[in-house]
């Protein structure tokens, strides 16, 4: 179902039984896969591909336990061109992603997110909401990203990275922030970053590691609690 | 489709190619995604909403591998009033989410599982079969909750927290046992907790911990292995 | 939608909007969720179960700062007789899955690999591209098994383990190699293995460990760094 309302460049490729919502802008040579949801609103450039059984523009939700109730989120999801989504993704609305961005399959990323040109959000990859990614970073399979983070240009985040913004966990009465990883910082699998670290530029942190404290740029650092490698 | 048994109250928003099996009731005020499928006997109280391509009230499945085939999910599966259910999630018979509990994108929920009111189940957290979680307990995103676990209330469980029920790794010849984490307990992100622990009530985990012992009410314990703190 | 090129066995049962794209075969007593997509040239074999809103037969896809370029998939993706297939699973062409081998909802299986008879791959797992896996393994929830890995008959992986491939994370001038775990060796869950480590036969590997080096056949380690128990 398209709505009227729909705008549609050519050469549009439309799967089998997609949904497209009122207000939807789509560029030139796109591919929109089978079952797909395009929400309302959603602007999508050309040359994007998007995966089968994908949520495009989901709005927020929440329930009365949440210490932090979402705003609602009020401007569109908007896709630059070339980007790439995968098979049963949901992205939330205000949201952008850069031209030439790939999104895995099964990742998803929460409202008022920004990821930079060319950067990928691997499979199953998890962003949460006010977070910041920069160019050309790489966000692998798995990864945890939490809210109220930053992500500079040139990062790698090896798989099933883990993040947190909540030092008290879900008292909600303060502040929450995340870690901030510098530009060209490498983190390596199932690393575990606590609230507000910050890893210093080009800092490279080992697989398994816990990182408690900042990180010197240029330093590595590795264990449980993470030490900084003399 | 919609099955000619269905029930279905005043004032029900239907998606998109939303496929309803018999025997479903659906109350008053209830939102239904689109390509969301409801399977038989599924129960939806009122003020329900149900996000896109949702599968509720799915059958067990097995195959000869393994090593505990899981019983026939013989009860219904029963959403009570004002709860929250987003996209691509995947919810099993014989479950009942309480009054008002929100469950993530693409979670996914096992048969036997009773999920306490206002209670928070994260985005593509996985709760396994015979576990119970009690009431205002957050579950945050990337969780794995195993099989045949406690919950009490007011848990409050980090991201990626991984959990086991299998002592000796899937010889399948004993009883399986998963932690027990007692009311008002906090564990924090990418925490390790071994088959049977027990975490006392308001014990605190820090984030990264290895628990392979019990952990006695109000301390705090971190490391790997977990040590409680003086 | 069913193509006029595909070939369908007795029995088969078809969900309300599943689409079967060009030259699909499906044998026998095959049971095929809503909302389903088979994608073209997949084979599936007698008696194979496959969930709602599963994606069968995917081709690969990239964007530029990938530091490898995944291979067009040439072959199909082949389904021998009785596996049984989740719901939401994304699973791409270029792979074979053997006789009655078990994927669990959300999981995912990248080009070039094969799974032996009778394994599981467990919900929300993470399999990535040219990995091979062994018959009767079991590949718990929420795991994350990279590229270029093998791991052999009768092993056992525990939920949330994580294994990484690139040593030098993202430069992508070397080559590239996974874990290879050994017959009928035990992970632990959420362990870490770092790249290329070889984790000999019937060695176990403590849940929680970060495992930097070989482990030795029949031995445990735990820790990080794991070290070997005397």
């Amino acid at each position: 179902m398209i709505h009227e309302t729909v705008k549609v460049g050519k050469n549009v490729v439309l799967g089998e039984g997609a949904v497209i919502e009122e207000n939807v802008a789509i560029g030139d040579n796109v591919t929109i896969g089978h079952h797909a949801i395009i929400k309302k609103d959603t602007q999508i450039g050309s040359g994007v591909m998007i995966g089968d059984l994908t949520v495009l523009g989901k709005g927020t939700s929440s329930n009365k336990k949440m210490a932090r109730q979402p705003k609602k989120a009020g401007g569109p999801l908007v896709i630059e061109d070339g980007a790439v989504i995968g098979s049963n993704v949901v992205i939330y609305r205000d949201v952008c992603l850069g031209k030439g961005v790939f999104v895995g399959d099964m990742a998803s990323i929460r409202e008022n997110v920004t990821v930079g040109e060319e950067s990928i959000i691997g499979r199953s990859a998890m962003v949460e909401n006010n977070t910041k990614i920069g160019c050309r970073v790489t966000v692998q399979t798995g990864c945890y990203i939490t809210a109220d983070m930053e992500i500079e240009d040139e990062v790698f985040i090896g798989p099933c990275c883990s993040t947190s913004n909540d030092k008290y966990m879900g008292m909600g009465n303060y502040q929450y922030k995340g870690p901030t990883i510098k530009r060209g910082a490498k983190i390596g699998n199932n690393a575990t970053l606590l609230p507000s670290v910050v890893i210093g530029e080009h800092a490279v942190i080992g697989a398994g590691a816990v990182i408690t404290r900042d990180i010197p740029a240029g330093k590595t650092a590795y264990g449980n609690p993470g030490r900084v490698m003399k």
